[in-house]
């Protein structure tokens, strides 16, 4: 059962998480072109496609494809239920792989746990295909926003 | 102490993998260009640069490229000392964020802790520019050579 | 959703382990008197009631109360549903506290995520008087039953 | 390379823990009979005497008994290096059992790798009669003291 976290969920946010070009993520994101394919309170889902570009000379897509979603999700989810200008930021994770990923669209999907004013902590389980390919669990440092100075 | 495994170490292998051009590898790994700068008996270091296009518009990698960068070594420093044709893939890990990482570069080390025939148990230290930026731990599955048939 | 492992479902084992005695166990389950409350196709529960010899002098039950709870349902789950005289043995876990433990009964319950041959990935949620208290994933080995010799 | 911690270091604090009576720890602890054998800056180790009491009926330690040992270093290295008054509380491990445990003396030994005002990360290897036999890493979270009111 997800936390219940309708109270403090601003819709506003999660419309710019999901309408967000994967390219103005910058960086590894945008390597990956990881699109938000939900946005709700406590929970958020982000979708890559395994393009043959991701894949090793083996024909799965690395490891680090999905670390790198799974701590995408982890921060992510936390956004629309924080106040504006606040932080969110990995603090560890831990995963399990439970299948290789070789081709179609691979999804992770993360619900929080619990919500303080410091900490998150978050679930997080991948799908490619319709299989369970990963579980995650992690948690997430809060920074509140900064006073304004002056 | 690391664990001694000069006995199994092939230094071929080794010597292959520290010579690899990174783009070879394709897939995440090529994007981030990393490159095995270690490779002893039980111990591997590797090394991407963190250049502008890894980072994202707040400035700093995003920590899907450490825990990527984790991922690899954790693999990689099992194969010069298991049989030649053997594979090794990451099952699980567990990371600690520990600083965020901005710039220079990042170099994680992988030592393997415990090594039986069908399982290692790795320890990885992640620095950049110096610093401790973050910790790991995980296990990794060996499968043995697949017997020629025929 | 739970994986369905009905067709390797032991009603035997299941209901022996429900039965026993927490005496019986020995060793730490012995002392934290825990008893199965629920026992199916890959999903265990296991309770302990939280009486002040479990407590101490901050008022909370200590930390490796639930880690010896996670501990023993990760394994326990897997009995059911693995061929009759095989091993389950922790490996590894890795566990969140999400709040203190004081008073009443303290449960937790695991749901296997996958079943192979020789791995089992499972997940557990703690509760304590209704309170969601800590999360866990790990991973179990499994030994299969030594063929009988002479 | 441990982190320097020497600065902050209490030895009145250390002294009062490597001193303490097993017993007076309450609950767990003290049922395990954890004795603080080395108590330094930022690193801190105890031990439990492996008493046919801890053993399972098939002749090895649960589990439990180490994780409850990790779970208690994590947060009693913190203590000589914090605040007095201040409060350190595990928030989450992540432990590999690396070998069983059936006798003599199991002793785990953690060290702080990085200390800020909330948070400490910290190390842990515990080993039962020179075998490495568990290595873990976690989270503790520190509450500085609260100010005396009135």
């Amino acid at each position: 059962m997800p936390l219940d976290l309708t109270d403090r969920f601003d819709p506003d946010i999660a419309a710019r998480l999901q309408d967000a070009d994967p390219a103005s993520a910058g960086g590894l994101p945008a390597f990956l072109e990881v699109r938000i394919t939900e946005c709700g309170a406590g929970v958020l889902a982000a979708r890559i496609d395994v393009t043959t570009a991701l894949l090793t000379p083996f024909g799965a897509a690395h490891g680090g494809v999905l670390a790198a979603l799974v701590d995408h999700v982890l921060g992510a989810v936390c956004y629309p239920v924080i106040p504006r200008g606040a932080w969110a930021a990995t603090t560890e994770f831990k995963i399990n792989y439970l299948a290789p990923v070789r081709e179609g669209t691979l999804e992770a999907r993360a619900e929080i746990t619990t919500l303080g004013r410091r900490t998150a902590v978050v679930r997080i389980e991948a799908h490619a295909n319709g299989d369970l390919v990963g579980i995650a669990q992690g948690t997430v440092t809060i920074r509140p926003p900064t006073p304004p100075t002056g």
